[in-house]
């Protein structure tokens, strides 16, 4: 006998009650994206190896899944590398074609392939699968869903303070309450960088600031020195240390804190914009934080830094993410072309709303009821009224088989199917049909027009 | 400068406009599969290759797309198929994984790996997107959507009178008038074997049958007896040149045709239950037909088969098909579990409905208004009013530059959204908004609650 099958490491199945749960999340997602003016795009599942390898940086390319060329594929492989069993270099010769890594690398793609198409600025977004060969573990899959909205083609600040309320508006309309939204800005972390005059040094400056509440500030200014920040340059930005206060308060901290950098005063100028709009328009159940220690994707963001935060209730990393980025399209040739967008996190989200029990009871309704079968006579005459109910948008189904009554009736009550129908030989003649709410054990005999609305109502 | 990006052949990008209708279709196929009783699940992209190898006979092994081994897979490589340069028998040791080539193989590998948890019988769809290395021609792409709906577990006729049904409801609700839905059953084709003695010839003799239109009986003939069938064989089953009239005739004919079949003789009685009770109930748009050369995926079905035709005013193959088999699981070691499934085929009644112009002017629509942008002030003032709009579920947007106002109406209408919201210093002192219909021109000033009514109701 067959061993039990099962599927590769870090991959799911999903049930029909985790797709139904699943659905519904994205469903509020694509549908707020589009109450923003965004709009659908789909890119195909793997792209030429081209597009992808070397946007991710050499860890990124090892984690592309690659296919393998169909066909004779050795017959066109490098002979040196094969000698030499070079596996990394003998890749190109063998792969042509490799499985997508994200949605950003192939939207920009597709902005400079379809340019001449695209009315600009162009918002999309984008729901697809993406593919990482990362080792598995809680909360990290091979395969997983990304839920993407972008604009390019405009530097406009009004971009952020949109997505900012989308954030909030999405989380909202999921029921999510008490989530933050941290917002930072590439040119502030340039700024700090100025004053504490290492550049070279700045991720490992943000990453022990943010043990601040872990570690202390003897504990962080410990790290920073140890990692070679200077005792002078920490001094010079002891106002992190204790930055706290509003937003407002935060951001005259950092005009004075970055007086001196250009660069930092661009950020405190965006920041406070974007800042200031997002607060006199109002969040609806969401908290907008400045956080200087948010630096995700440093090298690629070149504006605004966005992460969300779950409530607090829940220990889980971040929900959500995105920024600015100026130059989205450079390398596939097109220059110029400023991009804005965020993410959502699928998976995180779906754990954080079965974390708090958020989840309404009617995203994994089945049937609402179920006929049961007494032979092919009654199956008949209960067809011909599933047949009505379901041209009224009614789910209904009839169990297939003449099972033993007690079975089928176990068949609804697994199913989680609220209603029976029964119909014999008496119902038929006198064209009606027993309805039996199977949770409360009541029934009663009804004609057609009542058992629509009854399940109708229900 | 980089060459313009391109795609691997036989994948698609879509527009939003593509991606809208094909959500469109989608969302009518889920919405009657989920009113029929099914419900969904999703399986993993790749599957590990031993659950695909081997099921799809040795053209559909080459055909399915193999993932390299991440890492140093030439270490683990067979020494002996690299030194010969063997490049099928060396896969094996160079790529675990694979994409999926269908949906079925992997929702049998999917009942038996969670048999325990599944209460039979079970009805599940899946709409997920498949692969496969073929040469890409008109309307076969190497990447494609399969919408299928399958039952597992109980070998009740009334599920093939309810498959049926479901093909007439979805294709009703797409609004698709004339789709003819053709049967057959395995049986009667043994029947056939039966009769002309010749089970080997069976594929040679219905590819014969089915040319009986464009080449004649005397060609039918000549091209049989080519193939090896008898002069006798072929008079025997003589009633099949001249099968013509309605179901239940074309039933009758078969009975005394099949009468010393045994096989034979238990195809017509399944037919029969199937074709009367479809009859009795009715169908809304469609026409059920029997067509004895109907053979698709012959050593695969063990009972019914279905092939749905578009309406004759298109020039297209089948939109739809599927049956019964008998023995779904029993590659993963599960034996006596019967089947039977239907599939859309979500590409070709893509492009019939687009031929037959039967999309909804509404699938595509984008946002209902733009917000010309003057400046931030006015800027400001406008997304007051566009934030209460969207949470009236309104889809409007902001232009998010301050540009030339010809350019910003430009931008509204390549979009093809069909108003424009100005407001101005005037309407900012007066608390309104211009309300500009940009396909006729009129505009009027307005107060917020009228601007909400006029956007709700266009």
């Amino acid at each position: 006998m067959a061993s039990k099958p099962s599927i590769p490491k870090g991959t799911r199945d999903f049930s029909p009650t985790e797709v139904a749960k699943r659905h519904y999340i994205i469903q509020i997602i694509k549908n707020n994206f589009e109450k923003f003016g965004f709009q659908p795009i789909e890119t195909p599942s793997f792209e030429n190896s081209e597009t992808l390898m070397g946007k991710y940086g050499e860890e990124g390319d090892r984690l592309i899944f690659k296919i393998l060329n169909s066909g004779d594929y050795l017959a066109k492989a490098n002979a040196t590398h094969l000698e030499n069993k070079d596996s990394t270099k003998l890749t190109a010769s063998i792969s042509e074609k490799a499985l997508r890594y994200d949605l950003t690398v192939p939207f920009a793609r597709y902005v400079v392939q379809h340019q001449n198409e695209i009315e600009f600025p162009f918002k999309r977004y984008q729901i697809q699968p993406v593919w990482r060969a990362d080792r598995p573990q809680k909360g990290r899959f091979r395969e997983f869903f990304q839920c993407d909205a972008d604009v390019v083609g405009s530097k406009s600040l009004w971009q952020e303070v949109e997505l900012v309320q989308l954030y909030d508006t999405v989380f909202s309309a999921l029921g999510l309450e008490g989530v933050t939204i941290k917002i930072n800005n590439r040119k502030i972390l340039s700024g700090i960088a100025d004053v504490i005059g290492a550049s070279d040094k700045l991720i490992d400056f943000t990453v022990a600031l943010d043990k601040l509440d872990k570690i202390g500030e003897d504990g962080v200014k410990k790290e920073m020195m140890e990692k070679g920040i200077s005792a002078a340059a920490i001094l010079k930005v002891q106002p992190l240390f204790h930055f706290t206060g509003t937003i407002s308060e935060k951001i005259s901290q950092l005009s004075v804190l970055l007086a001196e950098s250009e660069e930092g005063m661009k950020g405190v100028e965006e920041l406070r914009f974007i800042c200031d709009n997002v607060m006199k328009l109002g969040l609806s159940n969401s908290t907008l934080d400045l956080d200087v220690t948010l630096a995700r994707g440093l090298n690629y963001y070149t504006g605004a830094i966005f992460e969300v935060a779950p409530p607090k209730a829940v220990a889980m990393g971040s929900i959500g993410g995105g920024g600015r980025y100026d130059d989205l399209t450079g390398i596939f040739g097109l220059k110029n072309m400023s991009g804005v967008g965020i993410s959502f996190g699928l998976d995180r989200i779906y754990l954080v709303i079965e974390e708090l029990n958020l989840f309404p009871e009617t995203v994994t309704a089945t049937s609402k009821a179920l006929f049961i079968n007494y032979g092919d006579a009654e199956a008949f005459y209960g067809l011909q009224a599933i047949q009505k109910l379901r041209a009224a948008g009614i789910k209904v189904e009839l169990y297939p088989d003449n099972a033993k009554v007690a079975k089928q009736f176990q068949h609804a009550d697994k199913r989680g199917i609220p209603f029976a129908v029964i119909a014999g030989e008496q119902e038929i003649a006198s064209d009606t049909f027993v309805l039996k709410n199977l949770i409360s054990g009541e029934q009663r005999t009804v004609d057609f027009e009542s058992l629509k609305q009854d399940l109708l109502r229900s």
